[in-house]
């Protein structure tokens, strides 16, 4: 059985798309448990009931997998961003949205966000490019909301990129700790987040 | 030839443990590209220059070599917020002061702290208990600083636990983009990174 290409997307039943979900889901969890590199293909099958020959026809290889994981991150990060954008208000509001977004999604995907955060250096090629293109552009809507509060005074004049990166690494870091289940709803977080980084930012 | 335990540590000649340490950083290197689980002893003899009986001279197991590299990371942290401590203060300054401090660690020490960020999960038994404890430890440190700034006033009343986790992970999340050589030193990014989390804050 030949691999499927990257890009290669035939039109495929809902139940194979289904299927291919819960192989991403639960493959998620062995990556962000014993890594990428020490996983093998035999521990995938087992874990997901499948053989070789029937996995691959759901992931095509192993590295189109974790390129999945990512996707799976991007998809829900970018979904999340266009729904900030489309209620509008001033930019501190929308940084703030943005923020209940990102935590609700790592909140939501602890195993995808591990994995997400310590496995992409093993993405190559066109999947390494295009992990890198979602990334930044998810990046610069931060900034672009940065950037208007700035010009509208609502912020302080700032460097964008660099407090860009200072919100990210506060807000991307809780997938240390903010677990489902756990004490912390994602909410109770991005409140006092947005409280500590809106003063940090705020125009005179 | 018996592996040392843990916690066995006989007096040894300067150039044994100059020699040590070089592995330690050498192996930091590699771990940090390939993953703790998926480098072998093999890789680790090979960019060591040595043979897995001298290598186990120095490092006693694989997982010794793991706690080595935590702890060379460990070390330089809590070396940094003792600095800190001496040096006294109001709140405010040992904050931005803390923040320096691990700044400068994560810059010196891309790899270690690559591999401390990521590979912690891998540690067993009491390195695992002993590596908890001495995060723990460091945590309070900015905890209590909180504590204080919120006592004297200098901060507003905020919940030193959750205020820790956002300074943390503002400042740790910087190892994926702080490198040595790159275009900004760590005081570049220390200083804006006090300004918008001193502000953020700040008593009324």
């Amino acid at each position: 059985m030949a691999l499927s290409a990257a890009g290669d997307e035939p039109r495929r039943s809902a139940k194979w798309v289904a299927r291919r979900e819960a192989i991403v889901d639960t493959s998620a969890g062995l990556f962000a448990q014993r890594g990428y590199h020490a996983t093998g293909l035999t521990e995938l099958c087992t874990a997901n009931g499948l053989g070789k020959g029937a996995l691959y026809h759901y992931i095509g290889s192993k590295e189109e997998l974790l390129a999945a994981i990512h996707d799976r991150v991007m998809d829900e990060v970018m979904v999340g961003a266009d729904r900030v954008a489309d209620a509008g208000g001033p930019p501190p509001a929308q940084l703030a949205m943005l923020g209940d977004e990102l935590l609700d999604v790592i909140h939501r995907y602890p195993d995808h966000v591990w994995v997400f955060l310590h496995e992409f250096p093993a993405l190559t090629g066109e999947r390494a490019e295009q992990f890198r293109k979602r990334r930044r552009e998810y990046e610069r809507r931060v900034e672009a909301v940065l950037r208007a509060g700035v010009a509208s005074g609502a912020f302080r004049d700032l460097d964008p990129r660099l407090t860009a990166l200072a919100w990210l690494g506060m807000h991307n870091y809780t997938y240390l700790w903010l677990k489902p289940g756990g004490r912390l709803s994602a909410r109770d977080v991005a409140k006092p987040f947005a409280e500590i980084f809106l003063r940090g930012i705020a125009g005179a």
